[in-house]
This record gives structure tokens, sequence and C-alpha cells, in this order.
């Protein structure tokens, strides 16, 4: 009888092409698809909530695959660990009804970018966290983060030939958070977002918190919707996946 | 003139065959006086405050060189932390009495042991905890820590083949702290450490959490210097140097 499993992953992405299968470079779901069909002996096809990009971690990815198999959930979760590489970890396999698909009824992401904000950079730790030299206004950042609140056109700060049907998008929750060794974090939360949107974000706030612009001017640039007004795109590493809402 | 620099020093040991020159294998003595010569175009010998093993961490190992430069402190500052590799970070670098010796003048070291306590391991930071499955009885462990307090022969708790005139050692302080989310963090304050010491009384702690081992037992097998009666080295990568007093 065929059985719909739900998986909630993390991954530390510093080595893997991403999520998305691709011919001859490692990438999670291919490492997934891989452990799957040694338990199984069948060919899955994991359907992941999103596709994050190289370099990209994961603390709550989501996906579902379905397969014909006696196996249960606490089998797969634990025959999956062990077979998975150290970078990749099974957080929880649930049986779910034969309907759910993992990107088709996610109702929302979180995503989490964390700066270090310091004149040295971190050897421990440096794979997750973009290192800013010079000092960041976190106090115009979290004003110009307050423009994206809402609904909006982010055509301004969407990848370069992304697919999809248009760029409207609705964020719920966008914060930030700063400690005093320097640690600052970005937690935006939204239905769905658009390729490279929370790094192109995070790109912009960073620019105001440089000096390099102002929150009016994030204002303009998100109303232009012209991808080539935003600043450059924040590198992959300081993102992670936190949590899909269903 | 020649002038005597101090380093503070963070690495993350993973990819590196501990501190120690070695030849043909990458330590991080060997990759900062690779740096060093390169600014100086002189031969340096560093000297570290203590030689930590392959894969062991930390966020401030101390050393010392003599060179006769007309480079200051923070230009030899700058200048190391262009040329080294990302998992080596200068974190300060100072000009300071000719006779001072890193490892001779050193009054004392902070070790710290990170222990990741929970069901499943994590992907994200899995380079820098020890992860356990079953649960830790971490009270246990804590009276069995306060038997290593003071100064004691840890013939018990040594590395084999370790070159020291002797045994005794005498431990300041020893804390160990957790929290709700599985994390153990084991500090460990000595004027002086022998080989594997720390990992080996972690291992210790490891067996008594596991109730493999009794309190009163850890304190016969430390009375007994007998190696072969301590349980196994725990790994070396929840091992960090957090900081050497002078």
């Amino acid at each position: 009888m065929e059985k719909n499993f739900k998986l909630i992953i993390e991954y530390d992405g510093t080595d893997f092409h991403g999520w998305q299968v691709q011919a001859n470079e490692p990438t999670i779901q291919a490492a997934i698809e891989k452990a799957l069909t040694t338990m199984t002996r069948q060919q899955i096809r994991l359907n992941g909530a999103g596709r994050t990009d190289a370099g990209v971690h994961a603390l709550g990815q989501a996906a579902n695959f379905r397969c014909d198999t006696g196996l249960d959930a606490e089998t797969l979760l634990k025959g999956l660990n062990s077979l998975l590489p150290p970078d990749i970890v099974i957080r929880e396999c649930q049986q779910v009804a034969p309907s759910f698909h993992a990107r088709f009824d996610a109702k929302g992401k979180v995503y989490r970018y964390t700066i270090l904000n310091q004149t040295l950079p971190q050897a421990i730790g440096r794979q997750y966290a973009w290192h800013i030299r010079h000092a960041l206004d976190t106090e115009a950042m979290q004003a110009a983060l307050d423009c994206f609140v809402g609904r909006h056109d982010f055509s301004a700060f969407e990848g370069t030939g992304s697919p999809r049907e248009h760029s409207v998008r609705t964020i719920g929750v966008a914060m930030i958070e700063w400690s005093a060794s320097g640690r600052v974090e970005i937690t935006i939360e939204a239905e769905g977002f658009l390729r490279y949107m929370v790094r192109n974000i995070v790109g912009t706030l960073v620019a105001v918190g440089s000096g390099d612009l102002t929150v009016p001017e994030v204002g303009a640039i998100l109303e232009s919707r012209d991808r080539s007004r935003a600043p450059a795109t924040a590198p992959p590493h300081g993102l992670c996946l936190v949590a899909v809402k269903y």
C-alpha cells in the first residue's frame, strides 16, 4: 500500500550545491533520495517545500515522498539518519494523509539571516554568518526592514530568470535582533518567497546600515520593481530556512 | 631591533592535525609561521602556550614570536588575518617584553568541552560538540567532576607516552552547565594540563552520567594512578581552549 511520509530536515549547506537534484553536483535532495532508495529499493522522488540555494542552511526544511513500503516512520527516521552524511539530519518523519504535498500545502516559511558585525571575523562558526567589519546602524536597518512588511510586488528583490507566475508576496513578520557581541539576526516570515528574495532584502538592509542608502530610498526601490536598483545580494552562508508552516 | 610579539588566536581545528608543526600535515602553527614568513621574509618560530591535538578548537590560544622587523603589532594583525585561511583568526597582536614566553609564562589555561545530549545529532555546529544520544545524569557528572578539583597526581587521566616531568596538576575551577536543549558544557581551569587530560576526564564524566561508573569509583581511579582503569577518551571535536592566563 502506498504511504505518504513527511520529513523535517536540518542541514549544513556548506558542502552542497543547494537542495535540488543537479547532474554531477552534490545536493541535499539527491543525498536523501539515495538513502531512501537504499532503504526501500525503489526510486523515490522527494518533494521539498522550498529550493534552498547553494550554501544555504536549514534547521526545518520540510519534504514529502510517497512509497509502497512496509517500513514505518520511526524505522525510516533511524535508517535515514544512519545512512545520511553528518551534515544532513532528519529531525522528524511521520506518515501523513495521501494528499499532503510539502510544497503546495505550505502556508508559510521562516528564514533567518545571521550577520556577525565586529571588526574581526570568527573562525568557529564562520560557516553560519556573514561577517561585516564596519559598524552597522541596526536602528536604521530595522526601519528599512519595516518597509517590506505586508503585501508587495517584490520584483526589485527577485533573482533574475526566476520561474514564477507573479512577483507579489506577503511578508507577515520581519524582525531584526542584535546583541552586544555583534550578532545581528534578521528573521522574515512570509507565505512564499521569490528566488534570492531574503538575500536581496538583507543586502539592501546592509546598504542602509552602512549609510549607503536611506530608508525612503528603500521604499522607492521596492515601488520601482526594478531589480537593477537594489543593492548586491547577501552571500548564502548567513541564510537558514528555520521552519515551514502548514 | 628584535621585537617580541604575543598573539591571541582563534581556530577551528576541524581540518588541522593539531597545533604543532608536523611534516606533511596541515597544522595551525605551520600556517601562522608561513604567514609570518611571508610578511617578514624571515624564518619565524612560534611558541604556542599549549599544543592542542588534532581536531581540538581554540577561542584563545596564546603564542609569541621574536622577530627583527619594522612592522608594528597592528600591521602584523591585519596582515596575518588577510594571509591566513578562514579557519584561523588572530584576535590580538601586541608587542611584549623581550623575556615573555607564551608557554613558560602561562599561569593557567581554561578548556571547555561541549556535549550535545539529545536523541538526534545536529547538522549545524556538529563540528563543535560531542553528540551523546542517551540521557546523561548531569547531577552525577557534577559530583564526579568535583573529585578532580585541587592538586592530584593525574597519571590515570594522562595520554600514554606523554613527555612530562611528573603528573601532578592542580585544577582550580571545574564546572558543568547544562540547558534544557541538551547542551552540556564542562569548563576546567588549571595551571597546566597533561596530554588528553581534559578529554579523559570528560570520558569519565560521561561514564558516570551514563550509569557505568559511580562517583566513589572515579575517586578510586584517580588515586590508583592507573591509566588502564579510566574510561575511554572523549573525541577531540568537543574540546576548545578558551583562554590562557598570564
